[in-house]
């Protein structure tokens, strides 16, 4: 076994233990065997099954901040905070597919196409929250830091939902409007959808486990300054290999264009073919591509994507992309290398780890 | 205006307010005014019209409790947490519309059901129960009882969603199986899907508002032990007089039979029917009857709930119904004559109160 997977299986032994711990929890309230029997169904089948990533940084940085292993005990305290953050997760995509009327999750039919199941899947994604906080106040209820550990899951959530409202009457599956589309839209989506709750919510669960006080307030929002544009860098990266990458590389196929997604390459697109973006162009090429956009993107019919990838290799999207990463990544490293490492504070190792994982990824 | 009336239009003022409260907080995050308007009429659609008896009993409680008239500030705060639970009702009514395939909800569409809402709904739902904890945040962040505070919302919504789930899978909208019904699975039903939140909570938060300790636990077992008996009662009753009371009285016409509900009134139909029950009949009749349970009920077909209404006054349902409403009702003043009342503790008028809107209502 590799190291990594060897990390994987040790996190993943933790999942086993809370789920037994809820699932326990569930039966002696009393209910009934056909009651427990479904709600072990609903975590098995929802939370552990996912790359992990979210839920694993949070050991991993508690780890780099600590400067050593972790005992029995701090480990699996961790990896409960992680686990949190996986069932936040899955409370979020259980209902996500509901609403994108999506057919396959992490290569098995979505929870809510299961026969036997549909529309409970909603309140079996109000139980995977749920879970939550019964796992916190099982294991943190006597810390110091309890109230803000809660306010933390509180507020990460209501800023995801914030983000999943915009994204939906942004670019509902159902009815194309690119005069919708915007960079500073695609921005606000992402950084509330995505970059709060897989980015900053595992380093600061991790702070908050670490002792750093909630008080220090702007060693948080320093975290915050790095993480939330780190995440907002790993999602227009998503959307670049969405439309660059070969399936063969990416081990699925880009959808983004054919479901209307309010993905950073047609926003770019969209900038590069309006009157102030894309000098190299004349104004009547411009409106040209633009009206390929407009009858093409979010379309079923066959040869409406390949006419859509047509105008971006026009615009040069590729080169666009790889002048924004180096940018970004320069501004985050910048950032980075503000970070006064003292004794009970941050690590710059804690956010070159994130970036390391990132930095040209290709899949 | 009648002293009621007046009292309903104050609290449904604090509503204005903490509606503007959350909108405010919501743009200032940035978002878009198309996701400010949507979120603004996703709040005044689901969440003032109902009859508002969870979140005013909060304030009448404190007042209870604190043994005179509030001032205004803490008018104001006990009015927050009232609507904070109202928050959480219409969190789970929004989601249980969908889930039950309704079609109404207080005389208006249901949510969802409107065509520019549609699942965006299950998004809305959750930003219902988000806007609780910024509620909270913002107004008992500085409380010594702010942490049991979340600890009794996260474990009320759980409760909850236990109850809706054992709910969901007993008396599925579309497959009748009365062999899963049972007077003990009704009891689950109602204690978790109904008496906790409507019941327990309002009180329980009135009881952490007026400094009682959460670490003074019989004080909160004692008002659950009246509460949740007294939220059963109160189902109970809902049932009953959703097949007993004529539609003038009701002021709407009762559904319960033909929606497959795990009523009250069919379990104790089942239970009389079965081979222990109803001794004044044969066994052959009773086979009879269960038959024509078993046949007509959850059924869409005319002349089915007929079936089943002329088998509950065979069976003489509204004496047993009659008999429970006594049984209970003692069995409640007992559990409130036990109090003792000392300063700063609990007072009888808490439960009497509740228990004096409920008894022999007739709607
Ligand atoms: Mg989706
Ligand atoms: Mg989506
Ligand atoms: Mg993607
Ligand atoms: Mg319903
Ligand atoms: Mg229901
Ligand atoms: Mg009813």
């Amino acid at each position: 076994m590799t190291d990594k997977a060897a990390r994987r299986a040790k996190f993943e032994g933790v999942y086993e233990v809370i789920r037994d711990e809820l699932i326990g929890h569930f039966a002696g309230e009393g209910m009934p065997e056909e009651a427990v029997e479904w709600y072990r169904n609903n975590l098995n089948y929802n939370v552990p099954g996912g790359k992990l990533n979210r839920g694993m940084s949070v050991v991993d940085t508690v780890e780099i901040l600590k400067g050593r292993a972790l005992d029995e005990d701090e480990y699996f305290k961790a990896a409960v905070l992680g686990w949190c953050i996986e069932l936040l997760q899955a409370y979020f995509l259980v209902a996500d597919d509901i609403m994108d009327s999506s057919i396959t999750r992490r290569a098995q039919p979505c929870w809510y196409r299961l026969p036997s199941v549909g529309t409970v899947a909603i309140n079996d994604s109000f139980m995977l929250e749920a879970a939550i906080y019964r796992l916190l106040k099982t294991h943190f209820r006597g810390q110091a830091y309890y109230a803000d550990l809660l306010d933390l899951f509180h507020e990460t959530t209501y800023q995801t939902e914030m983000g999943q409202l915009v994204d939906l009457i942004t670019a509902p599956e159902d009815k194309v409007d690119l005069s919708k589309f915007s960079l500073a839209r695609h921005h606000t989506i992402v950084i509330y959808k995505t970059a709060y709750y897989s980015f900053y919510l595992p380093v600061a669960c991790a702070m908050l486990f670490s002792n750093i006080p909630s008080s220090d307030e702007h060693i948080y929002a320093h975290a915050k300054s790095i993480l939330l544009p780190l995440g907002e860098y790993f999602q227009i990266q998503d959307d670049f290999l969405d439309y660059s990458a070969t399936p063969e590389v990416l081990g699925k196929i880009g959808t983004d264009i054919v479901d209307n997604k309010c993905s950073w390459v047609v926003n770019t697109a969209l900038l590069l073919t309006s009157e102030g973006g894309g000098k190299e162009y004349s104004a009547e090429e411009k409106r040209e591509m633009r009206k390929v956009l407009d009858e093409n993107y979010g379309r079923k019919e066959a040869g409406t994507e390949a006419k859509v990838k047509e105008v971006y290799e026009r615009l040069g999207i590729r080169q666009t992309y790889e002048a924004y990463e180096e940018k970004v990544v320069h501004a985050i490293k910048a950032k980075i290398a503000e970070i006064v490492e003292i004794e009970g504070g941050l690590k710059r190792e804690v956010f070159e780890s994130f970036l390391g994982k990132i930095y040209r990824r290709s899949k």
